[in-house]
């Protein structure tokens, strides 16, 4: 189904998505005026200005996350700026209040100089507790959030690597357990080395996986590469133990997995038949996959996974960042490390019972609330 | 009575005052997802990205305000940074929702710099309607105001500077009305000439005040004076037509209306003796006055207002920015005028009618809900 019509009418009838509500009820009486505004107000002033840390305690910080995004890779939109960028922003704002009743606030920025997002976020940060980077485009994606993590004494994370990193992790665990193979001998093809990749890349390494490729635009990421960025550059040190040169053809044949982080319709029915038996398809660009989950399918696939909710196996970070922020605010936790991460992929694993499991349903759906409570518990 | 425990225990029952809600509802179907989310929510930044303008329809800017602080001078508090700023940005923005309905968010700032400051607000205005600067200090806030009017196409307002002068003019067109005077031969000393001072002069004089005397900590500002700064020389151009010089007992000496935006007790009664018959103070440091009101009747005050809710005449900003910034926003202006300010004044004070005006009743109560419409109809 397609919901664009539905959405533009939903947007223009309510003006957006969030609104402010005030947590002291309405304000009504001079004591309400006195308490919420001056003079009350300024006895919290006055405890705060000298004990900052309180601000924890007294005022919105505790369970207050920026949405932040400079514009520059939206969806599967590509640059299209901050105002493009708002209504992903605002809906990234309502999922972190309904599914984590977090309070958070959508801040597009009208600059994508690096060094002018750090400078803003670091500048903006005394009133919130968590920052979630959003839409950022590699690499400079990687330079804001290096950067602002060992800047900011609060959580900072770019979902569009960690969260998707999170997701791909716990499915392509329950696919392992579903197809009978072990992390360390799969082989795994990753096209598309952006945020996404990247990180997909670097956490499946930490859990185990020792074979993978990495796929870009051009082919294969080897070391016979001339013209890899200092980004990509990265790969060449834990990815392609056999140095394979060639296309996308060449990286998928004899694999396990194909993980897509790229764009439409990439994967063609005779790579699926080039891969090994049993194979596992993450095919994931938005709104269009790699591949279309039927032809695949009828390609042999094992399992097949997307992006989308019209489809079985709906790989969606909504299933991992609402919980990680819940965790990182409760448990005052100031970094979200590599191991809060592989954490929170096996927590997000083992949510659904092995009886549950099958090639159709490899991961809880994107809309059950019940999987926040257990991420967030392993976020500290 | 004081406010300061119950404040501090209601800020941190409920931890700070604000939250945010979805105005779509809660997300519990696919449709729901699909809607706010990915992937219909890609309809909605396709048709943003292109048309930026459209944000006003189909996202929160049409009804989002900053209100944005770097704590340099908050309340009667001084530079307390931006933690001891967080809690009143916060009731700021309650206020906003109470007394107008608009959605504003407190964004207080890591630095002070105000080419900074400046670069800040100008890259996260993009989601934002309105900016309401609030608590900067004298002269950065002029600076930091004008380079944000004349960059940005939304309302930009610093709330202490002009959501003061409003409110005090109108107090004032009361007054004066109640004793019998013509603006145009009325003699004003204003005690303090920070950003509410500088306002205040402004807009009275712009109002037809004529003879206004500026003092600050050190007397009397005259062309005598070799210590002024660039912000103070101006006041030369239009203040002090006599060019007296000398001290406050000196500055109120005949005067027919004092205004304090000072400290506390810097007026005597026997300063309060040798002003015009018939005088009009509105003293209002906060939380001490600049004389308590009840030493100031007995000194042969006419009128005595404050910025307190405990006594009459509270002449309190809250009456002001809720209806300009509704105005602001409804009608899409994009700078707040001299004129607009006059307007804003003229209406807060034609608000209650004569019959229910007494020297003791000189502005309607800052709890009455019905000021904002008729301040926001004349921002346009």
């Amino acid at each position: 189904m397609d919901y664009s019509q539905a959405s533009l009418d939903k947007h223009k009838q309510f003006k957006g998505k969030i609104g402010i509500v005030s947590k002291f009820g309405p304000i009504v009486t001079r004591e309400d005026l006195s308490t919420a505004y001056t003079p009350g107000v300024a006895a919290v002033s006055k405890l705060l200005a000298v004990e900052p840390e309180k601000a924890y305690d007294y005022s919105i910080k505790s369970n207050a996350v920026a949405v932040v995004s400079d514009g520059s890779a939206v969806l599967g939109l590509g640059n299209i700026g901050p105002y493009g960028a708002l209504p992903v922003m605002e809906g990234k704002a309502l999922l972190l209040k309904e599914f984590a009743g977090i309070d958070a606030y959508p801040i597009v920025l009208a600059t994508q100089d690096p060094d002018e997002v750090i400078s803003i976020v670091k500048n903006i940060a005394p009133g919130f507790g968590g920052i979630n980077l959003e839409d950022f485009s590699a690499p400079n994606c990687f330079y804001i959030e290096d950067k602002l993590k060992a800047i900011l004494n609060i959580p900072v994370m770019h979902d569009d690597q960690h969260g998707t990193a999170i997701v791909v992790l716990a499915a392509l665990i329950n696919s392992l357990k579903l197809s009978g193979r072990e992390a360390v001998t799969t082989k795994v093809t990753i096209c598309g080395s952006g945020a996404a990749g990247t990180a997909v890349s670097k956490l499946l390494y930490l859990f185990g996986v020792k074979d993978i490729i990495m796929v870009d635009s051009k082919g294969i990421i080897s070391k016979d590469r001339t013209d890899l960025n200092d980004a990509k550059k990265e790969f060449l040190v834990f990815t392609n133990p056999q140095n394979l040169s060639g296309d996308l053809a060449t990286a998928v044949t004899s694999r396990d997995v194909f993980i897509g982080v790229s764009g439409p319709n990439l994967l063609t029915p005779e790579m699926v038949k080039r891969m090994a038996s049993k194979p596992i398809i993450f095919a994931m660009a938005n709104p269009v996959p790699e591949i279309d989950p039927q032809v695949a399918k009828e390609a042999g696939a094992f399992i097949i996974g997307t992006g989308r909710s019209d489809y079985p196996n709906q790989i969606n970070n909504v299933l991992a960042f609402p919980g990680v922020f819940r965790g990182a605010l409760d448990h005052r936790v100031t970094k979200i490390t590599d191991d809060m991460k592989l954490a929170a992929a096996l927590a997000l694993a083992s949510y659904l019972p092995d009886s549950e499991l099958s090639v159709d349903k490899i991961l809880p759906s994107p809309l059950d609330k019940g999987v926040v409570a257990v991420i967030a518990a392993v976020i500290r």
